[in-house]
């Protein structure tokens, strides 16, 4: 059975070769979209306290991020949740709960 | 049955509520963190040809761009899967295929 | 005389022939790196409160961007001094005293 | 007599004072503002080469992120000259002229 992040990849896959856009799609310029759009949604908090940003914005721009970013993981071939399980692993590692738990700090500095 | 993205989530909230790190959560400071991670995934291509920036490299920052984009998704109450498919189709209308075939233009420029 | 400025662009130009690093200097890439040190100066300031960044690593990753600023300027022929006050006019016309003092909206908001 | 570099400045203090917007300028927000305005300046190079981009959007990015900077120093109390200068100095010792020169490689990789 199609898992959900399967469902979003085929759309994005069929969404790009409609268009014929995978030739622009080389790493480089999808890492640079993804920031864009990162920034577009960091700016929905310029200025204002978080309770205070515009929830339809907040929507809007990290559905663009993580469009971008299951693209950029399709592109390499990476498995989107084996690479995110494994990354809270390491840094369960990096982070031992005795050390960090109610702590701030980055993990040089615990 | 439990769908990958739910999955994924439980262990970033698992994750967060052992170390009682929830307290930082507010949606700022991780748009912020969400987009350092972004340009740690962008470092990996300065001065660089897209073919030669280290895969290694590419799968770890990814990964810490995707779990920060599911833990703001999360944080706002937003159905990952739900948001993604809708911008595509949004994206479809701004982005026909008969205008925006073989073209980088942006939509308001088609 | 020799402007403040003119210093400082004569010193980047001088680190980077010294080097031969023109080669790599394309406006592409500048925009890449000086995004790159934007994060590394908004990354002092995350999960903190905006009195608890260090002030030592705000001064080093403000240099950078400045750095790179600098030299994307110089690689465009800009003038930095005309750009700044130039924006500083049109900001001026986008926000009127009258109608964006004491209020943080965006100028389509006013 | 009065630099460039503090001619922008005054001008810049006045027109933040004109429109009471001080109260809004702490350092984390001024961080934002200037990684929004980078990303601004990333996204005229997007799916481009760097030869394509357009050149009035690059002159009003950088302003943008120029005037950010300045602002930020300002606040800090940090000489812009001095910081950019003394972080020239730093880099040549980071990176070598015998070790560096035509190498596009990060200092860690030398």
């Amino acid at each position: 059975m199609e898992t959900d992040i399967e469902t979003i990849l085929k759309e994005l896959r069929k969404f790009n070769q409609e268009r014929d856009w995978n030739q622009f799609h080389n790493g480089k310029d999808l890492a640079i979209g993804l920031s864009v759009e990162a920034a577009e949604l960091l700016e929905t908090f310029l200025w204002k306290d978080p309770e205070d940003a515009n929830l339809d914005k907040i929507r809007e721009e990290l559905a663009d991020i993580l469009n971008y970013a299951f693209q950029i993981a399709d592109k390499y071939n990476l498995d989107i949740k084996e690479i995110m399980l494994d990354k809270i692993l390491r840094n369960a590692k990096k982070y031992p709960v005795e050390k960090a738990k109610g702590s701030a700090k980055k993990y040089n500095e615990l």
